[in-house]
C-alpha cells in the first residue's frame, strides 16, 4: 500500500544546508521512500492513500546517538561534580537498581514514552549489565515500533560488585540476546534489519578489564554487530586510561587492539579531547562521533572540538546522554551544540561556529547513517518523521526556515502531532 | 484580607542554600508575607482563608532583570551573528516596526503573556525609542498587574534614522512617561512603589552621543529614577567604546562620567569582560549585573565570570535578553548559568562553578532587590510566587530539592498552575 504524505518538507541532504519543498509530497512504500516532489502528478500517485498535513511542517525524526536508560530516573539531577565521582556517587547506585525486573519495566517504559514524546525514533542506548532487563527494554522497544540498537553493559573493575559481571557471564549474556533479536547489520537487507538489534557495549576502558575488552570485541567480529563505547570525556579520566593501559598509545588505541574501534560499525560518545594519533585513528577506522554537548556542559567536561572532527572528515551525530545530559529532546542538543562550538569559536576564531543545517545534518542523515539509510527524505531512506504543527510560534509571517528555527529553538513535545518510524505511525497513550 | 497558603515552600534567604519547608504555611496581607511557619498554630490564622496546594512546590517568582519586549518575534531566530552586526541585521530592522502602535500592541501581548505563562512575574524591561509603544507596553503591564520597569530607549548615533531621536525629543518623552506611572522609588513607601514605572535606559554607549549620555543622567538624578544599559558584552563593541570614548579609562567610566553608574540604582547587562578597574568600579558604586548566559552563548559573546562578581560582593540577577536570549524561562537561564559557570570552572578550576541555590538566590531574592522587598519568602516581602505541580515530574520517591532541581531542569509552563504577584494571583486566558 503506497501512501503520500502533503506538508512543508524540510531536511538536509547535504551538510551545509537546507532542502526546503513548500507544500510538497512524499511517496511511502514499505516503509520506504520512493518519491520525493512539489507536484502530485510527477509522483505515481493513482494507487495512494493521500494525507495532507496543511501547514505543518514535515522533517526527518530525531536519532539519538548515545543515551543510558537505566540513567532515566536521575534526569535533570545531581549536577555537582565531574564524571569520575558522578558516577560512583549519583549513577552506579542507580543502574543497581535495574537487576529488579520490576522496576526496570516501570522506569524502562517511562523512558521509552519519553524518546517518543520528544520525537526519537532511533537510539544507540545503554542498558545495564543485567540480561534479562536489558531484554525487557529491547521488548518494550520493539512493542513500540521504535528503533533502538541496545547494549548489555560490559564491566568488570573499578565498579561495584553488583555491577560486576565474569567475562563468561557478559558473553554468555550476550549470546542470548544475540539470539532472540536478530542481529544482521547491513543497510540494504532483505528482509529489512530488525528495528531492535543488540549492540556490543563496553562501558568504557576503566570499567573494563582487558579479558572483558578482547570478549566484547571478538563478539562483535563474530557476529558483525555495531559497538558503542565512551572517549576522552573527561582529563581526569583519560589520565587514568592512560594509568590502566600504559601500553596502548591513546585511549582510543585501548580500544582498537581489542578489536572495538571501527572493525564493526563504531561510535564513540564524547570525544571531548580527541586529538592527533587519536583523531587520525578515529579517521582512518571510521569511527564514529556521539557529540554530547548537554552532558560535557553539565558534567564540566569541556567543549569538543567538532568543527576540527567536521573538517577532517569524520562522521558526527548527537547524543543526549541522559543523565549525564538532562534533556532528551534532540532538538534541544543541537541547540547547545551551536551554542557550545560558539564558545569554542569565541577561543579559537579560526574554528567557525556550527550552523543550524550542520547541527540538524548531525541529528538526521548523519546520526541516522548508524542506523542504515535512515533521516533524509531521499528515494531509498525508510520514512522516519515528525509532523510539526508550529502555528502558536507561527504568528508574525515567518519564512518556513524561520519558522523551523523557532521550532527547534522554542518548541516542545506539544508541536509534534505524528511520529513515523519506518513508515509505520507510532501512537503512545 | 488575610490569606494563608499551605504547600512545600523552597527559597533562598542565602546565597548558598535552600530553605526547604515541608508542608508549611505563608501568610500574606496586603500583598505582603506576614508570616512563615511550618505549624499553622503559630500563625495568626483565625480570620484567615487558607489555600491548601497539597504536594506542589510554592516558590517566589521569577525576576527577569534584562529583556528587550519588541525582539520578541525575533526569539529563537537569526543566531548565526555576533553582537554589532546582528543588531544592524535584525534587531534594529524589527524594532523599527514599533513606531506603529498596531504592530505594537499585537507584539507586546503576546510577549508579557509569554513572561507570565513561564512564571516572571517582575522585568526590568527595553521598550524602543517609540514614546507611544513604551507607554502601550507599560498599561499592558499594568493591566495584567504584574511588575515592571520599562525603559524607552535612549539612542541618537550609529542607528538607522528611524530609531534616532533628539535629546529633547527623548527628554520629552521621557517626561510624559514619567508624568503618567509615579515614580517614587523607595523599598518601603507608603503607599506601595506602583509596579510599572519608567527606567532610564540609555540603549549602549556606542548608540548615544555624550549629549544623550549626560541627558540619560540628568534625568535618572532629578526623577530619582533607576537605570539599565548594556555593558562589555562583546570585545568588538568594547574596542568600538573605547575609540567612541577615549577619555573614559573604561566602558563603566564611559557612564559614570553621565551619572549612570549606580548615582542611582543601576543593572548592568552581561559584564562578559568585566574586569580590574571595570570590576571595582562596580563595587564602589553598587551597580548590579544582569547575567544573560543564553545570550551570551548564542551571540558567541564569551562567559561572563559570576564566580568572580560574586566574591566580589557584587550584585548579580539573570536575565533572559530575548532576542539574543532565546529562552524566556528564567529557569532554563538557571541553567544555563551553572552550566557556563561550569565552561569557566574547566578553563579555570579556581573558579568553582556556581551552584543550584546560587542561582536561583539570583534569579529570586537577588534579582527581587531591585524592584523593593521582592523574591523571598520572608516576613515584609511582597508575595511574588509561583505554585508548580510537578507531579508528572515526580514518580520516584524525589526529595523536594530533587523536585525544584527537576522542575528547574526539565520543567516547562505546563507546571506552574499559579502565579503570584504583590499577593494577587495573576490569570491571563
Amino acid at each position: 500500500m503506497k501512501r503520500i504524505y502533503k506538508a512543508h518538507l524540510l531536511f538536509t541532504k547535504e551538510r551545509s544546508r537546507f532542502e526546503v519543498l513548500e507544500n510538497s509530497y512524499i511517496a511511502v512504500e514499505n516503509g520506504c521512500i520512493v518519491g520525493v516532489a512539489s507536484d502530485l502528478s510527477s509522483l505515481d500517485y493513482k494507487s495512494a492513500e493521500i494525507t495532507d498535513f496543511g501547514d505543518c511542517l514535515l522533517i526527518p525524526a530525531m536519532n539519538d546517538l548515545h543515551v543510558h536508560a537505566p540513567q532515566y530516573r536521575n534526569q535533570g539531577m545531581a549536577m555537582d561534580l565531574e564524571l569520575l565521582p558522578w558516577l560512583q556517587n549519583y549513577t552506579f547506585p542507580e543502574e543497581m537498581k535495574y537487576a529488579d525486573l520490576h522496576y526496570a519495566d516501570s522506569l524502562y517504559r517511562r523512558f521509552v514514552f519519553d524518546l517518543w514524546r520528544f520525537g526519537t525514533m532511533r537510539a544507540c542506548v545503554f542498558a545495564t549489565v543485567h540480561t534479562d532487563s536489558t531484554r525487557l527494554l529491547m521488548h518494550i522497544f520493539q512493542e513500540a515500533g521504535m528503533g533502538a540498537l541496545v547494549g548489555k553493559v560490559g564491566m568488570n573493575r573499578n565498579c561495584p560488585t553488583e555491577l560486576t559481571e565474569s567475562v563468561e557471564d557478559m558473553t554468555q549474556g550476550c549470546e542470548s540476546l544475540i539470539e532472540e533479536f536478530p542481529q544482521f547489520y547491513a543497510q540494504n537487507s532483505q528482509p529489512p534489519t530488525p528495528l531492535v538489534r543488540p549492540i556490543i557495549t563496553p562501558r568504557f576502558v576503566p570499567s573494563c578489564t582487558p579479558e572483558m575488552l578482547r570478549a566484547c570485541g571478538e563478539l562483535a567480529v563474530r557476529y558483525q554487530l555495531p559497538v558503542q563505547s565512551h572517549l576522552s570525556e573527561n582529563k581526569d579520566e583519560i589520565a587514568w586510561v592512560q594509568a590502566l593501559e600504559p601500553e596502548s598509545s591513546c585511549y582510543g588505541d585501548a580500544y582498537d587492539r581489542y578489536g572495538l574501534f571501527g572493525q564493526t560499525p563504531t561510535v564513540m560518545a564524547h570525544c571531548v579531547w580527541t586529538d592527533g594519533e587519536e583523531l587520525e585513528l578515529m579517521k582512518r577506522r571510521g569511527v564514529m562521533v556521539a557529540h554530547c554537548p548537554t552532558s560535557n556542559l553539565n558534567l564540566a567536561s569541556g567543549m569538543a572540538p567538532i568543527r576540527k572532527f567536521l573538517e577532517k572528515g569524520l562522521d558526527v551525530g548527537l547524543g543526549s546522554d541522559i543523565s549525564g545530559g538532562h534533556n532528551l529532546s534532540i532538538f534541544k542538543v543541537m541547540v547547545y551544540a551551536i551554542q557550545t562550538s560558539k564558545m569554542y569559536y569565541q577561543q579559537n576564531q579560526e574554528m567557525t561556529f556550527l550552523t543550524l543545517p550542520e547541527v540538524f545534518w548531525m541529528a538526521t542523515k548523519s546520526a541516522g547513517s548508524f542506523f542504515g539509510h535512515v533521516g533524509s527524505f531521499e528515494p531509498g531512506y525508510e520514512f522516519d518523521a515528525l509532523v510539526i504543527d508550529d502555528s502558536n510560534l507561527n504568528f508574525n509571517n515567518y519564512s518556513l526556515l524561520e519558522r523551523l528555527e523557532r521550532y527547534i529553538y522554542l518548541g516542545d513535545d506539544r508541536q509534534i502531532t505524528h511520529r513515523f518510524c519506518r513508515g509505520r505511525e507510532i501512537k503512545m497513550q
